[in-house]
């Protein structure tokens, strides 16, 4: 089974190079599967989205590499993760969120080695784990007894206010795509969807059900409310970014 | 053999990684190699023209899987093709023009399935399509006859006036060189490379021949006439860019 | 054992795929890890520095392809060169200078076929070495033996002045980084460093060491000095970019 790797390291350094020369040598013949480097700098919010939308689309037995660590170099835990038949390796940041509310998940605890890096537990400490992982398939190979409570995001929930939803972007994508926390139990076929003034109307199928160039709400690929322009960029339209209200009214 | 993958998807997002994983479940094994996911947003013409110069340099079964589909979520179709021992998967929008106008093609019509999503068929048909195609080898077992025609690119000509011959700019590389459609058939020895008011001078073999710093032509890689700075910048240096005209005086 | 790709040639071209196709055809089943192709174009100084950090990572017998090749078509050399139990193969320009230093270090000329394109050796000669490579596992098997001496980059040393040492800047990262050429040698515990007016204090162990958005300064994972702020950009903090100076005050 192969390692996936996600990160924040960009690709202009050394540094995604040297974590796949310790999987390569830890880890023969594994293959390396980029997800992404291209993660904003210590952005663990951004990265928990995007192993949450992947890791279950790879094959069981997966080892899934996710460094994305603002918080190397302080005393926050580091940990190797099994569930729903895949393993995880990261920093106890967060990161690990869309796994760790699952019944099944198992938690180790990582511990640096006395040659670690300070500043670069990627390479010295999480990439030796995900290598040593795809070997052994067992937790205890990597790790010991993981007490206590893992740091988890909180996710912010759509809100009711009268006869509205209101839900929040938790993601703009390259197409300028807008994702997002609202499901379709927020938002019923009766629903008409607003970005402040503007009435984007309601749900559709998908992009065919619009003229080029007009504005529309669907249910996207990741289970989720998204509005988008038809060939066209809908976060640039309505200067709207992460974090920013889009709302469902009910009536 | 591998899959190799071409995007407009960016590496920023998670559809990326999704697609990987599908393909790494799909076809076990299989090698997954990255041409490019920077293709701007939508940009058939660019896919196809990366397309056309990397996929005959694999091993024969290999399979390439192009996701540049502004058309999802309309009629549009969806594509397998076998052709010069390799296979293709993408959408009916012209990306496979390169290898379409070969005698040896063959075509089959994807369907999606009633899971697939609207709007990412990246993910939910094509990817399958080529992880079924890489471990079956046949294009009957991904799809059904396809009856009519498929969407072509047609390529702009060189056009003679006179005594000059009118190339158009197909792409400016990382580097600003500047790649035309004009051939070694067009532009005989005698002939003089001129941008607007700009003569270059007749072709060279290669950037040694002119001082750092000038402005050359030259028989590219690609098969087509190029204009380069020796160590510099040709698009920046001419203002000149996709669409832009070069012309080769005869006389 | 796989082949390390590292290249200036961006992502958004063809000529990454042309190389990997290259490959795959050439060492059929050998994996191929991307390294990075972000270089800045024709720096062989930073390619030289990449390569430097993560080639021995990797599992000896890799074949580390290094297309930084701003003197493509030009007199300048080919080289493949065994050092270390790894292999190497690239321009010779300087970019293998972090291992030709090594007493181990074997070379050999490449020659470009008479079908080479004299504009993309990547392609043409560089790629197909380092499959033969790939699967001879011999030096002799891609080329005719060296002679002479390949060029070297010059490494710019501390300067000691009066009761300073006065190094330079080698690197910036992605998170804003400051990589310089001080060592552990040049920087005893009782020194402080300094940025021109501003001091940064003495070598800390790691970022936990200090608040968040406070400059410091510790031995780094590269072996050498940096900079950083922690939480936030040292490189932008202090206007201080690549070749720029950092003191340590010895007294």
């Amino acid at each position: 089974m192969p390692i996936t790797f996600l990160s924040d390291f960009g690709t202009a350094d050394a540094y995604v190079g040297e974590v796949k020369g310790v999987l390569a040598s830890g880890a023969p013949g594994v293959p390396i599967i980029d997800i992404s480097h291209a993660v904003p700098p210590g952005n663990v919010r951004t990265a928990g989205y995007i192993l949450g939308r992947t890791w279950s689309r790879f094959p069981p037995g997966t080892v899934h590499l996710i460094v994305v660590d603002p918080g190397v170099g302080t005393d926050r835990g580091a940990l190797a993760c099994a569930a729903g038949g895949h393993f995880f390796v990261a920093p106890d940041n967060g990161v690990l969120t869309p796994v760790l509310g699952r019944d099944d998940a198992r938690l180790v605890r990582l511990e640096p080695g006395p040659d670690a890096s300070p500043t670069f537990h990627g390479r010295d400490l999480f990439g030796p784990a995900a290598a040593r992982l795809a070997l052994a398939g067992r937790l205890d190979a990597v790790g010991t007894p993981f007490i206590g409570q893992p740091v988890l995001l909180t996710a912010t929930e759509p809100v009711y206010q009268g006869k509205s939803v209101i839900g929040e972007v938790i993601h703009v994508d390259r197409f300028g795509n807008i994702i997002t926390n609202l499901t379709a139990e927020h938002v019923p076929s009766y629903a008409v969807l607003e970005v402040e003034d503007t009435v984007i109307g309601p749900l559709r199928q998908t992009f065919g059900d619009v003229p080029a160039g007009e504005l529309l709400a669907y249910l996207g690929s990741g289970g989720t409310v998204e509005i988008a322009v038809r060939d066209g960029s809908a976060s640039r339209r309505l200067g709207l970014g992460l974090g920013g209200q889009v709302r469902a009214r009910l009536g």
